[in-house]
């Protein structure tokens, strides 16, 4: 599952790494951040991916994300508690495209960047909810009755955002290619501004590593 | 979620007779038999739904199962284990979408018409597979966070196809607008001979009633 984030490009790299061969799949599912979609598409390419899937679901017809409905605006400082960005049961519904497709191409795992150390503090992206998702993947599908499931591999679930740079720079991913911002331009330059934004930054930075994003006009001069 | 079949219909009846306020979704995946979601929209209206809506996801991209593939045929005789008409992860992909929509809209539970007494042997349509999801949901979710997951709900799961046609009856459900055949043409007539015909045309012997099924005009004169 590639979003063209930090995090799952991160994980792609380590999948290839570990010699995987890798389909890769995205969900248009209305974000405003389009941009990242375009990015996913290039770190396929660039990371040796077989094939990249784009799925469209009009998830913003039901509303009630500032990610998919345009009259709720992206905080720009830290929420207290669940913010309004969670988009509901997103994760969930990327999963289960995710094990359908994987059912189909009879791939022995489905790869997620979710990370539940430096976060927005959503509920589908804790240790509980990838197990959960791996239950519910033994008992619904044919090839888990058939006694082998698909494995959720979460490889960045316990790593801080430094951890995950170091090891994607350590990989060859190329960060700049990657877009985190909630509210990117259609260049996928980020705002500075947004929860992805400020985990991203403070990540280069307790890394010790140059910040490879490339920020919006006014930002990069700040 | 309400398909536009027999058995969604009769479990919207249901809610409805338990003084629910329900929403009906549909998921326009592909299938070939796309009169069922002509069919939900009906059905939405003449058992009092509030708002019926629509999602979209092309499924049929991924390919691997007779119900989106035009180059495999709807097998006419009972298959021996899972059959070719199983759309993989079809109903977690459905309950994931329902899951967000029921999050945007507080709602207490999800409906769902599941059965696997007469069925076809579908992983997803057994008490493992309800149960499963309803602990994802626990932990996939806001309100499951917050001490008030949604509940699936399933109340066909044990029932026999005769007794839930005999409950559907009762409850006034006007199954000549239900449309079960996998290969429905685009009035909603049935071909008489799928799987799903099979089980729909014993259901309504066995209740000892009148099969209300609308077939295409050579079946209907045989």
């Amino acid at each position: 599952m590639l979003s063209g984030g930090l995090d799952s490009a991160t994980v792609l790299a380590a999948a290839r790494a570990k010699g995987r061969r890798c389909y890769t799949l995205s969900l248009d599912y209305g974000q405003r951040h389009r941009a990242e979609l375009a990015a996913a598409q290039v770190l396929s390419r660039q990371l040796g991916a077989i094939e990249h899937r784009v799925m469209v679901l009009d998830y913003g017809q039901l509303g009630g994300s500032a990610l998919t409905d345009p009259e709720l605006a992206i905080p720009e400082e830290r929420a207290v508690g669940i913010p309004v960005t969670y988009v509901p049961a997103r994760n969930t519904v990327m999963l289960a495209i995710a094990l359908g497709w994987a059912e189909i191409l009879e791939a022995s795992e489905i790869y997620i960047g979710v990370n539940a150390v430096d976060y927005s503090g959503y509920p589908d992206c804790r240790p509980v909810f990838v197990s959960a998702f791996q239950a519910l993947a033994e008992v619904a599908t044919k090839a888990g009755i058939e006694g082998h499931a698909v494995q959720i591999m979460a490889p960045l679930m316990h790593l801080t955002k430094a951890q995950i740079v170091l090891r994607g720079l350590a990989l060859g991913v190329d960060y700049r290619e990657t877009v985190s911002c909630y509210q990117a331009n259609d260049l996928g330059e980020a705002c500075g501004r947004c929860d992805a934004c400020y985990f991203r930054r403070e990540g280069f930075r307790q890394a010790g590593s140059a910040d490879m994003t490339r920020y919006q006009g006014a930002i990069a001069n700040r």
